[in-house]
């Protein structure tokens, strides 16, 4: 049992494979160490990650925390009136993605910083990587680094930011997990919430295209 | 009226002095532009602040959201099991103030740059000030310079984040208040939510010495 000023890893778990690898990599640096694990609902469509996390939160034996938000606005994601993008020619996509979704893991890490401050020192960590920085600001090394800032001068207990892969290419993240025995059966990814996935998602395609790079095949269905 | 991509200034407002006169600030110093202040529930005991920030943003013609969080935990400020403070010596307090609430600025900053970065540019207002450096790691000008910088490259429209106060002691922010009309009579301080304020908490003692300092008359009414 963790009294409560215990240094622990609080784990931004989407259900995703990045998430779900970063996970194994805390396991793998910080063996026996406590991990919280969070999950946010802010009315996203694909609300069924959520049973992929709490999956991954089972999977490795991690307190699960969910936590509801106002809904956030403004992005494919969320909103009813904005389509989920698909078919789109991603290795050429330029400027911000139409999933992007306002400073999301700003104001997860704003909440992960919130509880955690409010009961010891820790660290939180973000499973960006190297892919999203054009489509993403909020996956960008200068976010991270700002994050990780702001985090630590604005708690109590000093809190930092680590996001292991933010330099690293998504296929990468792949072939870590997998020489670590990460289930990717378990992760969720589909932008449109379906199971199968559906395959021509933003993110179906760009996992698809990693695991491909990874010399790897994804263990989940594609209903194509 | 202001089309979607137009600059806004977006103030955290507490109702209490210090916003209030960065309401005043804005204003004086961005004539005509568009401003919306957002105050937040998060499980406050001083709840009736709202009000005062209700009647503020209706003195100065803007537009006001009420936004509702999970309840933050880890404060004298909110949670049942501890008490708030008074009668505390504040000019030789040291450490974090028991009514430090975790990382509670960032939170606040997350959710307006989540909210406004949907919509278009802008700049998020946040009313810290000198005398709360000590006591609140998230009211000093590390912490607001790292969050400006978070802020910046976590959102799509780059928004800022501008404290002017910063530097400023609290009388001083009241004797620039008092020289610009700004009505004192509209803001609510006491941690304790009464009125007539309780006179003793933190944030009385703290407000009465002030307008002392500022060699002025506090207009709200007083228990004691």
């Amino acid at each position: 049992m963790s009294g409560p000023a215990d240094f622990t890893h609080c784990l931004l778990l989407s259900g995703g494979l990045d998430s779900t690898t970063l996970a194994a990599w805390i396991v793998a640096h910080h063996p026996g160490e406590p991990i919280d694990a969070f999950t946010f609902l802010y009315g996203q469509k694909h609300a069924v990650e959520l049973e992929a996390a709490r999956a991954v939160a089972r999977a490795f034996g991690i307190s699960h925390h969910l936590v509801e938000l106002p809904a956030i606005r403004g992005s494919a994601l969320t909103d009813a009136d904005r389509g989920l993008p698909q078919d789109r020619d991603l290795a050429n996509a330029v400027g911000v993605a139409p999933s992007y979704v306002p400073a999301r893991n700003l104001l997860f890490l704003a909440h992960m910083a919130s509880i955690r401050d409010a009961n010891g020192p820790g660290t939180l960590w973000l499973g960006v990587h190297h892919d999203d920085h054009t489509g993403y600001p909020d996956c960008r090394p200068e976010f991270v680094e700002a994050a990780d800032m702001a985090v630590r001068f604005g708690t109590q207990f000093g809190l930092r930011v680590a996001a292991p892969f933010v330099q690293w290419p998504k296929a990468e993240i792949i072939r870590w997990g997998l020489s670590h025995g990460v289930r990717y059966e378990l992760t969720h990814s589909c932008y449109q919430g379906r199971r199968p996935a559906c395959g021509v998602c933003d993110t179906c395609q760009a996992r698809l295209a990693a695991f491909t790079a990874a010399g790897a095949t994804d263990p989940i269905a594609y209903e194509r």
